[in-house]
């Protein structure tokens, strides 16, 4: 096969790329990787293999590829999505340029890998809308999910590697105000009901992944000063009292979710457990104190692994086993 | 006036006094300082003022005090409150020890000063539940609030000097965990409810602070690694549609509130922004998506000032005012 990765020099390509390497998915196949002209020729070295940097530009690409995995921002993607189409890709795009298209599926492999359908454009869906819904998932398996409030605790590697480097250097070049030893709560452009854009990408998101239009939708998204791994308070309303201990079974065998919930001994979902993880870390599971029909929770996942690129490679793993483009 | 600082050595007792110089609260007025035998001796600079710190010890008391602020743990709040009663002092205790006490009145100035009667020990709620109350309190004014769910973000001071430490020097000698580049989503010790005590005292203290047993609550609180100033995403959930430019007006009018609350503009409540200042910052003022009858928020305050020393400060100084220690 022929994986492009668009983005590569980016955190969330680079792990791309750390992914494909571990799973395996770099033996046999052609790695063609895509940056700024800045990068060209640029080498990268993932773990015991070199690869080299082209400028994305027509006069670099290839004719056919099978996958385009796209890990710039959302100018890239609709500049350049196309052009990878016509040459056969699937394209797999980490930025929000076609999230709410209708003919876009948008996709996390546990949840709605069926909507897949045959589109040639696959949206992955924002880092803090993926963490979220897989334990909405796993809870509406058997509960009627009416009402999500999330509070989030988003880390600074979400605005990639300038974000990082205002955190580790006490700057603000990327974020409006310093994010060392503060917290901004305002992610992307203000909108006019006086949301964020990134707290409409959570309700808009979740609705279209889980299918469920009628879900009612409120998030408050916050920088906070981590380097990595986004966290989220998350309160889950029903219409029925639920039982815990079910609630905790359905968790546990959500696929993608890994269960951190022991108060008592100190356990829960933390940056320091869930970096480098592929699995969203669910703890804090309980009955809601201000509504008996509620459950309360807290998560913590690896933001650019299971919130970008982990999720993305999982998109491409499906269509690979699906569209049998490997022997089974 | 006569005046003990229990626990002077601490973050917050430094605090206190602070405030007490910047009110000419120290002029005229003799403040006896205590400590742990440690601090024994020990001097004090504040600003101009030098003061000198005796043991907490019976033969270090005087006969007569007219306030005591307590600022220190439970355990001496217990062991020491009375002794200071007995010698005529007002106390005022910022631990958790006598909140819950039917006949001590929990106390925030602008909410529910009258509610200090005769009791010779006020207590001074928990930092976490000071900076929520305020707008549910304004709100609450025009409004039947029904439901509150609150997500924390508290800062390292809140756990003292040592929380502090641990922060700077990446250890983890007072908190469980590294705070340094993590979050931690336990404050206090876990109930049998999934609540953390940290978390109860939200609810029990709100209820108990705004006269309202009916009113629901539900808190999450995280430790995030931040020096100074708590921040909290409020949900707050009436019984009709609100008018939000009435409700904005509700929390400008509101004494011991500071508006942050323009998106378009980058003004929102942060950390930078309400360290060492003495109200609580409040924005993100907005109908909330998943319930039209609810208002999210955000707040920041100080939670060595509002949070603790001066919330205390400010019930001396009611009671100086009602109780008539000064001529009007």
């Amino acid at each position: 096969m022929d994986i492009a990765i668009v983005g590569a020099t980016g955190l969330v390509g680079r792990e791309v790329l750390n992914i494909l390497y571990d799973k395996g998915l770099m033996n046999g196949n052609k790695i063609y990787l895509y940056a700024s002209c800045k990068s060209h020729n640029k080498r990268i070295k993932i773990k015991q293999k070199r690869l080299i940097v082209k400028e994305l530009s027509i006069k670099n690409l290839k004719n056919k590829y099978d996958f385009a995995l796209f890990c710039a921002g959302g100018e890239i993607s609709k500049n350049w999505a196309k052009e990878f189409v016509k040459r056969g890709a699937l394209v797999i795009d980490n930025s929000s340029m076609f999230r709410r298209d209708a003919d876009v599926p948008l996709i996390v492999p546990e949840v709605n890998a069926d909507d897949m359908g045959e589109s040639k454009i696959i949206a992955n869906p924002n880092c803090s809308t993926i963490g979220a819904c897989l334990p909405i998932y796993a809870i509406g398996k058997e509960y009627n999910v009416k009402r999500v409030i999330v509070s989030t605790y988003q880390a600074v590697s979400g605005a990639g590697q300038h974000g990082v480097s205002d955190l580790k250097k006490q700057t603000s070049k990327k974020f409006k105000y310093k994010i060392a030893n503060n917290l901004i709560p305002q992610i992307d452009k203000p909108l006019k009901n006086g949301y964020t854009f990134e707290e409409d990408k959570m309700e808009y998101e979740l609705k279209k992944i889980l299918n469920n239009k009628k879900l009612k939708i409120s998030a408050t998204c916050v920088r906070v000063p981590i380097e990595n791994c986004h966290s989220e308070s998350i309160y889950i309303e029903l219409d029925e009292v639920p039982n815990i201990l079910k609630v905790v079974e359905l968790l546990k065998e959500q696929k993608g979710i890994c269960l951190a919930n022991d108060l008592d001994n100190y356990k829960y979902p933390m940056p320091i457990l869930s970096n480098k993880k592929d699995e969203v870390y669910v703890g804090r599971i309980r009955q809601d104190t201000s509504n008996k029909k509620a459950i309360s929770l807290y998560i913590s996942f690896d933001n650019l692994r299971k919130g970008a690129s982990l999720n993305a490679v999982q998109i491409m793993e499906h269509l690979i086993r699906t569209k049998h483009y490997i022997d089974p």
